[in-house]
């Protein structure tokens, strides 16, 4: 099958690749999202060799269940053992023996098939479009933080970035929070959130300096990170929504002087997710910005790296 | 009066040091103890210029209020504005017009005088002594864990650190918590904790990894803050109590993937401290190395920094 494989230092789409293992549920990809953590791994930061892509929606070619055959599914990335604690609980996305599609030991969704464990796939109903269905994922791990967190109604929220993930995530804290401020440098990505009544901003002012309730981090850079210590109130609450590797001393000094509380936040429930779309309280179809076939894999990579647009989709 | 002054580069005990402002109470010291703060600050980790010493127990000599006159009090270190809405809200050592009791904008008690205001004083019991009295100020930092977060009486929990604040910590979780242990470098003080019951350890193994609800970090090393990725389960949480400025870049990945909730603690109630010490439910005596003149401050400050040894108290 054709697929975009990465070697550990240089994607390729190759035309003969070997197809998805069997014994799991085969699904032919319609559409994959590429996501920052994708362009991350592109330049080495996990040790990871195979398929990229974890963002996807598809139909369901093979599977034990026959009434899934020929349905549109997406699917949650993270395979667990089934029988640890964590997997137990409802927890697989923390098991230890995991696989993760496109990440870690699992071929991912850059590829006209793959394959996953049954119970990872939801099917889509039809109100909700293939290029809506691709955000389901990233959606997901929006709604991971009123998951993990309560968020009290008055709370005043700061959202850093106004990327992917962070249009995303102001999407859905707006459903249940008004009083809610996106930390942007992108005039285009800003005005995205200003038409949904998101109130933005570029730069922070001395008067925005310790006054949140709850600071969002969805930059991925350093200085995002520092920027939660100069937003948060002393007793407040930082949720890490993406990965943070400093290229420079950190002093966490600020943050245990003011106690400030980190939550780290990761993948989330597909349910809420699929839900919002299919009832249209979310809004996604403003983020797509190109759609490419996979044999022009390096077009697509060069665009979703332009940090002045936003989703760029895979056709397999 | 007599006083030890730090100039921003150096410590220096004088003799004719002007009194302590008016217009608030004051305290003549009996015993202050050295803290690692201090230790950090005479190194010039903040830019503060003053008498140094926030742990203390002292006598009033003069106050508005009489019936303060002639009792042995400690003293709360942050003095709030007393208007805002941190101090209204019984959060005055958040305030952000706070001075701080030998570390910001207020001389401290390594001085025959200090003065604070009359609401920041507590009476201590006679059936406290001036030894046991000094540690009041540190133990409500270790009170502060379980004002800020409920910890569930099964959970596991793991103290990074062997010095003064980890012996106070794993003293005050103690007496909720069984399931506990205390991973540090020193044979001596980890004895003194065994000998009270708590596990002790000498390094992480492979098998303590991920293995515990709640990790609290008490080294103030960079070190300790990256064991605490180490030993937290997924979705737990790790209380830093101890202040982190990394000497190398640091990767916070693991606490994202893993959804670490990281929670910043500081100062914390004087009342359950002094309680705890009446009524015998905390023993600190054995944490007392030795006690100084204060004309001796730095024979004193080399014993505080050797590593083996624990409190070390300075007689003005």
């Amino acid at each position: 099958m054709k697929a975009a494989y990465f070697d550990g230092s240089k994607i390729l789409v190759t035309h003969d690749y070997p197809d998805p293992k069997q014994g799991e549920t085969l699904v032919k990809v319609r559409l994959a999202g590429i996501c920052g953590t994708d362009l991350e791994m592109i330049q080495g930061y996990a040790s990871y060799t195979g398929v990229l892509g974890h963002e996807f929606v598809g139909e369901v070619v093979k599977s034990s269940n026959r009434n899934l055959v020929g349905k549109r599914v997406v699917g949650e990335i993270n395979a667990g053992c089934g029988r640890c604690q964590m997997c137990t609980t409802g927890l697989e996305r923390h098991c230890t023996e995991r696989t993760v599609l496109g990440i870690y030991k699992r071929d991912g969704a850059f590829a006209q098939y793959l394959s996953l464990p049954e119970k990872n796939l939801h099917v889509i109903p039809d109100s909700v479009s293939d290029e809506q269905a691709v955000f389901v994922e990233p959606l997901a791990a929006a709604f991971e933080i009123e998951e993990q967190l309560k968020i009290d109604i008055n709370s005043k929220i700061a959202i850093l970035g106004d990327g992917r993930l962070a249009q995303l995530i102001a999407r859905v804290l707006g459903i249940n929070h008004k009083n809610m401020a996106c930390f942007g440098r992108h005039q285009n990505k800003l005005q995205l959130l200003s038409k949904l009544g998101v109130q933005t901003k570029i730069g922070i002012l001395p008067e925005d300096e310790h006054t949140f309730d709850v600071v969002i981090e969805a930059t991925g850079s350093e200085s995002g990170f520092l920027d939660t210590m100069k937003l948060a109130k002393p007793r407040g609450i930082v949720v890490l929504k993406s990965t943070i590797a400093s290229k420079n001393k950190l002093d966490l000094t600020p943050a245990i002087v003011n106690e400030i509380t980190f939550v780290g936040s990761r993948c989330g429930p597909f349910r809420p997710a699929i839900q919002a779309l299919a009832s249209g309280v979310i809004f996604v179809d403003d983020l797509i910005d190109s759609v490419y076939p996979l044999d022009r894999l390096n077009d697509a990579l060069d665009a979703a790296r332009d940090s002045e647009k936003l989703k760029v989709l895979l056709k397999p």
